[in-house]
């Protein structure tokens, strides 16, 4: 159960109902009115909880499981154990995201400014959004219906916040739009200054940033990112693509929808990347190259030309993944070998 | 053109009056008195627009250009579209860089103190200078003339920034002592700790941390980026040098004048950058070394040993680039040829 | 001698007492009243001051210096300046570590709560913590006796701080348990929600994030890193544990008691990391194994399997460090190889 100095949960649930919201079908109709009080790991699940069994996990876990209900796979051979329900759905970790949220949904915004936040005369904020404590709004700035500004929250003059945001503590705004429920975590950097320097003697010269952040509906953007704004033209992030902490997007990127960016990657000036690619942790894509739609890269793996749409790549500079796992055997066996003679040679 | 939501444009300027702020020469003098409204990339602008072509760029990008103006690399045979002016100059990029900060210079401070910051009594603050909405100064802290404190900095005590320094909101400065000019991008922390951690049983121990944070004239810091203070004796950070979002500075690192140091790299304790050093992004620098003056170290790179100037190094661990691509060649056609083998033995 | 604007000195302190604090032998007794007036390193120390000889370290460096004493390894056939005294001890950097908290201990907190916190009713603020200016301290948060919270740092609801807390600028701390004497510094991102992104059409959803963070006592977070909350379960870091700047530890993640973790590492969510384990810088560690006691990561590491105790690794990926040099060697040598065949067959 989530500590309840920190969470506040809904419910108790029907099966039914919890069937209706994941879009499951429950196995067993005569269960159908039973409650659910809360979501647990498989693990630590109790008679009262509601818990998921991960496409391709064992059975063991599911057997061992004390949960009262389970989303499993479709079609899956499972037995459960007797007093165990079954909600069975083609997704069961995004069946249990959605049942997760009825028992906790995001805390709706408590509309109003607090005293202590700065607020200029020309920002236009919708009545019902929350303006925390010590949050700063600057001219002529636009807060949706909905919205959340945290604590120490700085919104620079125009920036546009769509409805539903939700803009975490100490997050900077500025010289950017953002679309309708985009998620900002605390410390995230939007619109500031790209790395415009111009190499020069006796002194290198900076460009001035002239361009802005645009962000789509449903993003989420990390703790501590950075997403610097275009110089001539836009940095954009396209709708529900998801971006982790501290990771760096350079001025003028683009990425595309449904892109999945994990923490600490790094996308160079005017890199773009098409739909749904996936950077692994600490991966890195160097400037003025295109990741094709639904391309993979591994963590830590530097992308260093376009890759077609699909590609799956790792490694530094990276290539295709099977490629570099075979380069990686054949050093292996390679230094395996040369060990070998070097023993021999030792002994004589 | 720039989104007036967020910049303020001056102009128009006389093709003669650009070229004067470029250094650079009017090929047609004729046109000296034409009106130029505003900056654009080459294949945006349109008449009213001064543009510029990179060295190396080809010329098709140019015929297509509706620029009604274009800074061009001095002695290249171009023959630009009947309605675009030349302007011919060694660097055009750099010659573009001063035009745009002609017609979209950086806003001057708004001199004076918002009533929401905090301001010690002791500190000693430029009549000129601007402290934002929620910024806190400490106790003998000296703000220079024309500075910039944006919403919600942090001046600890003592931190002395010299004229015209331009702090981003949330950035947060103790122990350090900046020149002038010094920008500062938003979140980036400067003078806190070093990781002075004395590996001990039971339990580690804190070295404190009694050095000083040094800014030369000129240099950027990016956003979210950390420089931690000296030791014993100081962390430098020499005039002109550019650092990007995200990168560490460890304790006690010198860097030279005029490095550029790219978008999450790392340069671990007591490591010295000479003059003009270039790192890429991700790119990290073990502690203790010297990397000679004009070295470049690619992307990702892994520097464990000093470099003489003007090496040119990639992978991890570092080389010299050719050495390396020469050892990714072998290894990709060594492993091509363990695959070919590989499949023949399994023909038979 | 460290600037006065930005430390405060005690002392002096005689060689007796020294000794005392340092747990060290005098090797000379008669000088046990000499007094000492700061710490310095051995090259700049003066007459009036304290430094240390590191482990391993040459006598030429001890031989050159002024210093009035030195902290020198126990046993060592050592030959001082005929100036300056030994102080005889098993580690002279833990010992010069103590002595150097003597002369400059951390400041204590100026009890109160500055005019422009914003601190909740119901929030429990022992009496001596020092709450500084524009702090924001949410419903039923606890905060520790002797606890400083510095400029603009945003407490959530219920979190906890123990005793004798430093929490420097611009922290943001949610949904987390601290124990005592954990040390945050500016920036630092703890409890917010991890990266809980499953991957859907048409678009991706969020997985609630519904644990906590909870981290031991006497810990170190660094400036601007990231420590999110669990999913389902917590995040937990164990007392004594050293994080650097700018590190990411994802949802879920455990890490054992004595960790060092050095600047930008990452470990993705629910690794574990057992006693004392350290990870260097850029090192990444992917979700979901473990890393064994006392196991070293070299820098830029990464380490995709789990790992026995003691393991010592380098590389990405990672395997062990003499396999890794055993790798880099045969392949600088074929790569050689092959460079001469290509030269001689370039001659013919």
């Amino acid at each position: 159960m989530a500590d309840p100095r920190f969470f506040r949960r809904r419910g108790p649930f029907s099966l039914a109902a919890l069937a209706r919201i994941a879009g499951a079908e429950l196995r067993d109709p005569a269960v159908a009115g039973r409650l659910i009080a809360d979501v647990a790991a498989i693990a630590e699940a109790g008679p009262g909880d509601i818990t998921f069994l991960e496409r391709g996990s064992g059975g063991p876990l599911l057997v061992q499981s004390r949960a009262g209900a389970c989303l499993a796979p479709s079609r899956s051979p499972i037995v459960p154990p007797a007093a165990m329900a079954l909600l069975l759905v083609a997704d069961p970790r995004l069946a249990f995201a959605r049942i997760a949220a009825a028992f906790y949904p995001d805390p709706p915004p408590q509309p109003g400014r607090h005293s202590s936040a700065v607020v200029d005369a020309t920002a236009v904020i919708a009545a019902d959004a929350e303006i925390g404590p010590g949050a700063v709004v600057g001219a002529g700035a636009e807060i949706g219906t909905g919205a959340i500004l945290g604590p120490c929250v700085v919104i620079g003059p125009g920036v546009r916040l769509g409805a539903g945001c939700r803009v975490g503590a100490h997050a900077t705004l500025s010289h950017c739009l953002l679309g309708d429920r985009v998620v900002v975590l605390p410390g995230a950097r939007i619109g500031q200054d790209g790395f415009g320097v111009v190499p020069a003697a006796p002194g290198h010269v900076r460009m001035p940033q002239l361009g802005r952040v645009l962000i789509g509906d449903g993003c989420e953007i990390g703790a501590n990112a950075a997403i610097d704004r275009g110089a001539l033209g836009d940095t954009v992030i396209e709708a529900g693509t998801f971006i982790d902490n501290l990771v760096q997007i350079g001025h003028n990127v683009q990425v595309g929808p449904g892109c999945i960016i994990a923490a600490q990657a790094g996308v160079a000036g005017s890199a773009r990347l098409q739909r749904q690619v996936m950077l692994g942790g600490q991966a890195g894509v160097v400037g003025h190259i295109v990741i094709g739609a639904g391309a993979r890269v591994a963590a830590q793996s530097g992308v260093s030309r376009s890759l077609p749409p699909g590609a799956v790549v790792s490694g530094s500079p990276a290539a295709p993944n099977r490629e570099m796992l075979r380069r990686q055997a054949t050093l292996k066996r390679l230094a395996a070998r040369m060990g070998q003679v070097g023993r021999k040679g030792e002994e004589r």
